[in-house]
């Protein structure tokens, strides 16, 4: 994929989850590569509003968060993350998504860790899950401003867990990704629906 | 009506549901009768964003779910639920939604095999229903990937229930139908109301 | 106000409260007075979709609910209380919607009667009030099929409540009326914000 | 800024806040500083509906209220309000909306005098913080239609407060502002996105 098609599908990808509200403030990221030999990565810029991208709102990248391409803009700090799944999982593409859903659940399930999924046919929406009988484990990781450290814990919490889709970071919202940006941002999707899902179906019984 | 005016209704109609949240992913699936004898049904095809359907997305099938039109793509499994409701109906057109209010619903009345919904003016938007004091039974199904096993347990439920506008099923979301396009589509409208009305009802006063 | 005018201004209101969910299904119903010496008034007909209301779908009536023009449309059994409501405020323009907040509150309270407002600064929306410190009454009628009996409780209401705003119909949703249509419509719009805060609030701190 | 240019932001940020829900009604107000020296300020006038605002509904004051470019209308009586925080902050432009969770927030806390927003990265979004690792104090007003009351109490908070970047009035709302009307417009994003976050989590467990 050529840098300027990359822009125009990072922008609107923003335009459309910044109306749905998974992207307000300067929160949020959007990555997918350009090249696999050498590892080329459009990536959202820090602190831009993401509802709004404009090209030089968007770097491009090398596999040490170099920027190869871009001006003067700075890289986002969690740029080390998306190049931490980009690698782990082969992925073309990564998204990190801060709704009030994912924000609150990723906080009231702190203690353990992580949160099953569980029994839900959106599941199926997932890369891979052939059944609603799927246990998907979302997990959480505690926020840090420290990037470094968070992506060593990310490239562990990968290792550790082949099988998910996407984790939490706490009070800080969502990563998840796919093969190309098409799947990934299907993965936005079909999680938001689950969190937003499992948080009101816990307000109606709290026991649940 | 002709297959092209078919794509186009199933095409808007998808649209729109997929803005409110009802369709999100691939969730979800269309038909719309195209004629009686012999029975020719549009259909969406399986594994397609219902949001941005295009013509070679729809297929149009038979009385046993056989492809008569559509190139290479596959009949979703759940056209078979299709089939045996609007054979069993005679119905016009059968839409399966898929939102949270649907899905979460159908999981905390699970137990009851599904649940009433009385009292509301509302209800008189389900055709036939001409007063607020009727007493609807929303059945549910369990849900299962075998829709072979799924569309015989439809068939019981609408021949011991004829006088339901719908049904869910568990964890999966809702399908309703009615004699034209437009009569299902305000069948969705006023069963999603509803549903949010008792959702909400409910977390209001859990005795409730 | 000529007819061609009140249609449009009708269509217009009735497109923004159906994608706002507060006259979905053929639910809610729209007047506005044309003229008061003799009363003729332009009103919703009966059944139509109010997202997309077209000039043949909206009736012109005398006081005695009699259409003078409009070919060959019903009107809405609920032209009674609309009539009523007119000539008891000498109101422009009465609104009826049916939103979730207003059904399920028009529920919840229904035991008492009604329910009081208070101390919302909300309230100066409200042609008259002046101040946060104002108590607003909302009563609520228990729902009925028979619009002749209910347009006469509606009348004893009015004069026993000179002060309300509005009121709402067990699970059946609210009325509300302005001196012009432009006031009705700013009615329905703090009444609805107001419904949800007290709702919300509610359901933050059941014992509120 | 000139005087019109300032009406086309004013304009654009009414239109946007009216669709989310944040300024419905006639409620809420803006204004953005023109000159310094001498203190020019463009506001919104008294009563009029912020989705839909003209250039005669903004009024050109100065630093004591009076209108000095605007015709007929009259300042909001909360002009007051928006002169004391630019004063007392060097603020470059002043929002106040009026959303359902400020409004219900502002009153379940209000025993309190306010409460902390605590370890969210949103928090990240406001001006000068660089950690989630911050506590923002979000101060409760009492409501008043004493206005000059009102901005007395505003400048004792602002000078009590100084790490502020908010404040609410008991089920009235919230104010914030920013360096430039971009930096208020985020501020307000950000504080609606906590208020329903740290609303929608209590709600999910009341301890909380």
């Amino acid at each position: 994929m050529i840098f300027s098609t990359a822009c125009e599908h990072l922008a609107a990808i923003g335009r459309d989850f910044y109306r749905r509200g998974w992207v307000l403030g300067t929160s949020g990221n959007l990555s997918v590569v350009l090249s696999r030999e050498p590892l080329r990565v459009a990536i959202t810029a820090s602190s831009v509003d993401k509802g709004h991208l404009t090209e030089d709102q968007i770097l491009e990248i090398d596999s040490e968060a170099r920027v190869v391409n871009g001006g003067q803009r700075k890289p986002s700090a969690e740029t080390l993350l998306h190049l931490a799944i980009l690698q782990a999982r082969g992925a073309g593409s990564v998204i990190h998504t801060h709704s009030v859903w994912s924000t609150i659940l990723s906080d009231y399930h702190n203690g353990q860790g992580g949160f099953f999924i569980e029994g839900y046919e959106m599941l199926k929406g997932l890369e891979g899950v052939v059944t609603h009988e799927h246990r998907e484990w979302l997990p959480i990781l505690e926020n840090s401003q420290d990037m470094t450290a968070l992506a060593e814990e990310t490239k562990a919490l990968l290792r550790d867990n082949p099988q998910i889709h996407g984790f939490l970071i706490r009070r800080h919202g969502m990563y998840t990704w796919g093969a190309d940006i098409g799947e990934a941002t299907r993965h936005v999707e079909i999680l938001e629906f689950l969190l937003e899902s499992v948080g009101r179906r816990q307000m109606m019984e709290p026991q649940y």
